[in-house]
């Protein structure tokens, strides 16, 4: 029975950012192009890295702990008009989850070193995954409501509208 | 204090799909061209799926709760070489959570058809996120261990080694 039914995890580290609030953050990684952070690792989960320095991108997987609550029709970032939140990558969603790809720069220890990070700084971690093109890239999907918008995320930084301390 | 925090979430659905178990499964989309499967999502979030329809991918997160434990070092499918588990896209990860970017097929009330799905079924899923070119697609980077072995997902079957009952 999955309805009702409670997942819980502990995170695998903590990413640091130069984002220390959310607003004025680039909000996906088009927008952060050439920012730099930190992925620290627990050092229990050292050996895990094992093999990730080839990889040129990596898939952050983390939780929007500044966050709380949901709707679940939502005014965009990038629009003047309510849309359906599975329609949008909002953070206030009803599992705050978050996904952003970002470069991997550098491997030390159990700190990777990235670029194009649009995370708030201190956000904790949950999983690390290799970005594969095989899997990952479908260059020419359609995008829906965002379509014509996509270029704005370049230059867009947030407002507080989804965050609360 | 990020270490020793439990982050706990309540599924906002369950992904259908012809994979009663994980032994013969297609390991990622990519293996598993045209097969469909339904995500239902729970009837309160109903609401969410506005203008989703006009992407022609989404990508789903969900929970690998097939999965039991894991090791930092694992042989993934495509491999004989033990490497470390952020380097690999196995489902038995210090926190068992799993993407896969399927095909949005059709709609139907709190009902998504989808394609291209490589998740077990009954697998309880945790978010939906449209699917965006310019956030997810990077068709040049570079794929590690995996660059010469992408392909082989195309065919390859899982057996289950990852997977406990």
């Amino acid at each position: 029975m999955v309805h009702g039914k409670k997942f819980c995890f502990d995170p695998i580290g903590i990413i640091h950012s130069p984002h220390a609030q959310p607003e004025g953050m680039p909000i996906q990684p088009g927008g952060a192009a050439g920012v730099r952070g930190t992925v620290e690792l627990f050092p229990e989960y050292l050996e895990g890295l094992a093999d990730l320095a080839g990889f040129s991108r990596i898939i952050l997987i983390y939780v929007f702990d500044r966050s709380e609550g949901f709707d679940l029709a939502v005014t965009p970032f990038l629009d003047t008009t309510r849309r359906g939140v599975f329609a949008t990558r909002a953070p206030r969603r009803p599992v705050p989850i978050g996904i952003s790809t970002v470069r991997l720069l550098d491997l030390e220890e159990n700190r990777i070193i990235v670029e194009d990070i649009d995370i708030c700084d201190e956000t904790p971690l949950l999983d690390i995954k290799p970005y594969v093109p095989l899997f990952d890239a479908y260059p020419e999907e359609k995008a829906g409501w965002l379509e014509e918008k996509e270029e704005m995320v370049i230059t867009f930084r947030a407002d507080g509208r989804f965050c609360q301390k």
